[in-house]
C-alpha cells in the first residue's frame, strides 16, 4: 500500500467562524478540510486577553507544506487579531495520497 | 515513567459506517477506538465524486504499525469504494504502554 | 514566520471528570487546553475492566515536555485507579510560540 508524509495544520478557533473560514481554506489551496466541535479553555483568547471557556472548532487540514503555510499565514494576517486562534502543523502518512 | 511509540490511525468517514466498522475493528486486531462527530468538507466524497459537506466521524486507534496497516487495508479493500473515507498514521509516544 | 516544536499531550477519559481536570491541568502548568466529546469503545475502561462503549472527552494541551510530563504523572497517580484513562504525547509545530 502507499503511503506518503503530508502536513497537517490543525486550527482551534472561535466557532463563529466557521462559514467565513470555509472558502478561505479553499482558495488557499486545501482540497478539503475537517471540523469538530471543541471547548477552549485557558489563556488563548486575544479578544478578552484573559481567561475564558468558549465555544471553539478545530478545523484540520491535510496538504503539503506549501499550502498549509499558505493558509496559516493568511489567517494569521486576517484573523488572529480579532480572534482567539491557535495554529499547529503536525506530520501525517496517508494512504492514498494521490486524493491530496 | 514508562513511555513507548506506538501508531495512532485515524479514519475519517461517513457517519453510517459507525456500527459496522467497530466490530470490524477490533476484529484486526485493536484494542479499542476512539469517535468524535466531524463535519467533512471538500473533495473527499467517493460517493458522488464532487463537492460536499457531509456528516463524519474521526476514528482513532492506537495501536502497532502491523495492525494499523491490517485495518487500513481492510478498510480500503472493503469500503472506500463505496464511501468517503480518508486514512492517515502519526507516531505517538503512550503511557502505560502495557495495556495497547 | 516563526514556528516551534511543542509536546501536545492528549487526554481521552470520562466525560464525568472534565470539570474535576480543568483546574488541574492549569495548575501543573498548563496555559490552556481544548476538549472535545468522544465515544471510547473497547477494553480501556479501567472501572470495569472489560469492553465499554462510553461517554467520553478528548482534552489537548499544547505545552512543553516538563509541563506534558508534571500533567501525565499527575493524572496517572491520581485518577488512572479509578477512571479510564488514555495518556499519549506528539510533536507539534506550533506558530506563535510566544502564546504556550
Amino acid at each position: 500500500m502507499m503511503i506518503e508524509q503530508r502536513k497537517k495544520l490543525t486550527v482551534i478557533t472561535e466557532a463563529a467562524l466557521e462559514s467565513t473560514l470555509g472558502p478561505v481554506l479553499l482558495e488557499q489551496g486545501a482540497s478539503g478540510y475537517t471540523v469538530t466541535n471543541a471547548r477552549g479553555h485557558g489563556s488563548h483568547g486575544a479578544r478578552d486577553g484573559g481567561w475564558s471557556s468558549s465555544s471553539n472548532i478545530r478545523i484540520e487540514i491535510i496538504c503539503d507544506y506549501p499550502v498549509a503555510q499558505a493558509i496559516a499565514e493568511h489567517l494569521l494576517e486576517n484573523y488572529a487579531k480579532n480572534y482567539a486562534m491557535i495554529l499547529y502543523l503536525s506530520n501525517v502518512d496517508i494512504f492514498r495520497p494521490e486524493r491530496f
